[in-house]
């Protein structure tokens, strides 16, 4: 389901390789590798049914590392249970634990825990206070060198170290043009990540098990502080807008604050933090996530279908219905076409309303179609490769223009044995 | 409903201001103004009725200029029929016309309709072929300047100049290392654009009356061309993915395209091209442009609502539904709201799922609550204007927090006689 794009990508920014590691899974981070989509469960971890399975379902939707909160000793002992279930499932996705307040003592007193999960995720505004703060922080990372575990340090501006930030305001009010408050809570985020990475490394953790991420709920802010972060070290970075929000909100907000920074070449995995409308799937937000690399062309996931908004001109019904029917039935294909017909995500296909745009745009596709517009010759010119092939008319269309593209993608992309049947 | 951000924006590129007019409204772009969001209507032209009703529709959702196809005598002849009932309605909403193929017949002979339209967009890959093309190119450009129309020359990479594109691949051939096609292709796109403004300046169409937009329908193309369009001119330019697609995929889409290029500053108006679903708004389209200017903090049109994504520790069903249903009740007040509460829609709304950010992110919200997570006390610490206001619990927990968002609202930017009410 994978591939490496044709086009340039942008300069990535450099850091180290950070392996994530299940059996014979390794997911690799940054160095240049493909830039990783991670989800997070909301079902209560120490219901191992219900966490195993919502982990299998963002799994399945191409979650490929999935963390979970560890908030109690029963949830604790709950994880390497479902790391067992999962791993009877087939499903070697690796987990990663999210502590706050009591992780020190969860990954201490429940070993099995500590190994099952393959990265530890460890929030520095969330160990404890004063001098308790060190310790803590220190005997979770003693735990991740013991057990050969990668870290992430994730800051959060819902959580971040008030005594750093108190700190950081009492140097700021003495400076001669003192910062504006907004800027010192940027730089104390940042701070906080690139500090506590520090301290890491002291007590033994290597650069290249430590991934940062430092997670605010606005876009500017966002991008500056992972710029500063990006300018101020070399860790391995996780971008996420923390608190998108529900739906259309949530999408537009989190794909404009990556989209920037990752066409900047910084970023080596992500994860999109939806709301969940009542009902709607977990798994959206892996599908979110997947959609900004392939807009992006950074990765491909899925044939991809380009349709034009439709405009006075178009038999909007008719036109609206095929763009729709043909993502379903490429949709409903994948299953068979991944296995088969590797190469097949990298398909282009256009459905297009008229013809202003509509032999062009079918042109540059694979496979296009360009539906009649009113007044225009009731007939729909199909274009495969490049070429006008023929054309489509009738009630049978849509079903027509599917054989098409399934004759299309067996002949492209079908192994050798498939490509016999249908040549 | 519009305020200037309190966050300093990204250098803008430096433009002439278009003014696209219409009695009492002048809708200005370029030159530093906020970024203006505008749409199409998918109804047949010469029905007016439904295209009537829909521009009102797209103009009452955000969209400060409405375009519609002009494709035929019919359409020609029901845009001043268009504009008279839309004035009797009391909107002055511009109507822009899109011409491909017979504009020059249309504005020549339907004089009512250039007159009714407040600017032209001319495709000048669809004016004609050989010396056709430029004669009628200099026909339309001729109409706008006797009307004092501004013009927007609008290149599509599905209706590029052939015999431009063919006459650049000629000449690519010919250099000691030629340019991929895809290369020579954003090169035309640019030429064609760019080329056609300088001939309509020639016409005599001053520079304050152009604007450029050269769309296609891949992310990385589009921000390569928009930045050399840039780049090669000074003109106002229109943003736009071409060809976006449905739903999450196209909005994924554009919104990346034209957050990576808004953020460097390219783009003064923005239209989001999306198919419909059966049965979707068209008004979805306008919702996502402004989604998209707010979320980048360019412009503020509606109070946002922050909420985590829920994890394993949230009660996520209680935390979900107090999310939905808070949307939904500012969606409702602010008719009302945006008439006698100015600055309203700056407001930040944080709703959140438990204590690990639930505090903290609600404390930096204007008001902010914070749901009981499982094993906390199932109280709802509230936070208004960043302190501790009190909590809140119990079955009608949703109804009391939107009453105190309510009070807070007609307290903070109620005009005075409503204040007088409240406080």
């Amino acid at each position: 389901m994978e591939s490496v794009s044709t086009i340039a990508l942008p300069k990535r920014r450099r850091t180290p390789v950070v392996h994530v590691k299940w059996a014979g899974t390794d997911v690799r981070m940054g160095g240049g590798c493909p830039v990783v989509v991670q989800s997070m469960t909301n079902t209560p971890t120490d219901d191992v049914d219900a966490t195993t399975s919502q982990a299998l379902e963002l799994a399945r939707a191409g979650s490929e590392i999935v963390r979970l909160t560890v908030n109690t000793p029963e949830a604790a002992r709950a994880v390497a249970r479902i790391r067992d279930r999962l791993d009877r499932e087939g499903c070697s996705v690796p987990l990663v634990g999210d502590f706050h307040y009591n992780g020190h003592k969860l990954l201490k007193e429940v070993p099995e825990c500590a190994r099952a999960l393959s990265k530890y995720r460890i929030n520095p505004g969330n160990v404890g206070k004063g001098g308790a703060r060190d310790t803590r922080f220190c005997e979770m990372v003693e735990v991740a060198c013991r057990e050969e575990k990668p870290v992430r340090i994730g800051v959060n501006w819902g959580s971040l170290d008030q005594e750093l930030f108190a700190s950081m305001m009492d140097s700021n009010a003495k400076l001669e043009s003192p910062l504006p408050p907004q800027a010192v809570l940027r730089n104390a985020l940042v701070e906080s990540a690139v500090g506590s990475a520090r301290r890491a490394e002291e007590v033994g953790l290597p650069a290249d098990r430590i991934v940062l991420s430092a997670k605010v709920s606005g876009v500017p802010d966002l991008i500056r502080v992972y710029e500063d972060l990006a300018a101020r070290s070399s860790y391995c970075l996780h971008l996420g807008l923390t608190e998108a929000g529900m739906g259309m909100k949530g999408i537009v907000s989190t794909t404009a604050a990556l989209a920037v920074l990752l066409e900047r070449g910084i970023g080596d995995t992500i994860r999109v933090s939806l709301t969940p409308r009542a009902g709607e799937s977990r798994a959206e937000e892996v599908r979110v996530a997947r959609q900004i690399l392939q807009s992006l062309e950074f990765r491909t996931f899925v044939p991809e279908v380009t349709s034009c908004p439709g405009c006075g001109r178009t038999s909007s019904d008719l036109f609206q219905r095929l763009a729709k029917s043909t993502e379903d039935y490429i949709r409903s294909r994948m299953p068979d076409w991944s296995r088969d017909c590797p190469g097949v995500e990298r398909m282009k296909v256009a459905v297009m309303g008229c013809v202003v745009n509509g032999p062009g745009e079918s042109a540059h596709a694979d496979i296009g179609i360009s539906l009649p517009g009113s007044g225009e010759n009731p007939v729909a010119p199909v274009f495969i490769d490049g070429k006008r092939w023929g054309v489509l008319k009738g009630p049978a269309l849509d079903a027509e223009f599917h054989r098409i593209l399934e004759e299309y993608v067996r002949r492209k992309y079908g192994r050798a044995q498939d490509s016999r049947t249908t040549d």
